[in-house]
């Protein structure tokens, strides 16, 4: 990695953490540089505007994020593996900042055109894969073809962002817990619908 | 209605329409007079701080909702018209400003704890009255048992308020309403599952 490409991405890095911990409101170009450890004037060099840098953050989490969910579901085919995996995905976006700062841009990005359409964009491409592990996780069982695939990814996204406000509001991630618990027995009888040869 | 009522009433609903309309980081004690066309001091005579304001309000609004969900879905036993029943009142929950004012609360209580406590309070009366609703809608078909109610509720609150944010985000409704659309065959099929004798 060259030298510019190594600060970009601290910048990037610095601006998710900063969303993630002090929200959208708070994250200026001096808070971002402080928790980056860098003079202001650094992301000036490497991004037009805030805006221009709020952006370049959100793509950078979410390209980091989607790599690794599509590693890590790739070969997770049951229903019973598939959960596992979001279990383990789920702690990785809490503990990167990522599912934080990402629900600190949905909120905030209302004010902006530039920002909403550049988060819905990735909403967007969220909600594509969501869909595609619930066709392939469907195939085969009787709820194929009767959940209405696109909805149930939209519905998916609403709900993980939903969550992330409530954990909030919580305080603890005790609310994810709760339902991650809850989904292990329907993931098994998913599978027991339609048994597969990985299970 | 006692005339101190009715003043205080018009303050509650003051508040609601403030934190619908302007967010939560807008809604001070000014804003809302000016919204209300009343003096900020009223307020004060009714309310000991702002605090109390926004829990009252809040308190407020989701008991009128709340008789408002109970009355209209006492009847709605098959799960299409409970669907028909949820989708009338959501377009409620919109037009009244209790959606947007909710979760303007829900988002902006984190920072304190007393207005975090009422707020969870709300959202667990919430999910307790969801969960009789889903209770009494799968009684007597194959799913009664399976779906673990409790959790159930937690990601329809969950669902509920990332909608409200992704709907802010689309600056529309077209979400909720492609989603009330794609639930239509599945409240179909759920009541081919247990004919009831009122559908």
């Amino acid at each position: 990695m060259s030298r510019r490409t190594e600060t970009r991405e601290r910048v990037l890095r610095a601006t998710v953490d900063t969303l993630a911990t002090q929200g959208y409101a708070t994250t200026t170009a001096r808070a971002i540089a402080t928790t980056g450890g860098f003079a202001p004037g650094v992301i000036y060099y490497h991004f037009e505007d805030l805006e221009d840098l709020l952006l370049a953050a959100l793509r950078y989490t979410s390209d980091n994020r989607m790599e690794r969910y599509s590693i890590r579901t790739a070969n997770a085919l049951a229903a019973g593996d598939l959960l596992a995996a979001l279990h383990e995905l789920y702690a990785e976006d809490v503990a990167t900042g990522h599912i934080a700062a990402v629900q600190e841009l949905v909120a905030g990005a209302v004010g902006s055109t530039r920002l909403s359409d550049g988060v819905r964009a990735e909403v967007r491409r969220w909600e594509d894969f969501t869909e595609t592990l619930l066709v392939r996780l469907l195939d085969g069982t009787p709820l194929a073809g009767l959940v209405p695939s696109r909805a149930a990814a939209m519905a998916a996204m609403a709900f993980y962002l939903g969550l992330e406000m409530l954990t909030h509001l919580d305080g603890n991630r005790s609310r994810a817990e709760t339902l991650f618990s809850a989904a292990g027995p329907m993931a098994a009888l998913l599978d027991a619908l339609a048994p597969r040869g990985d299970t």
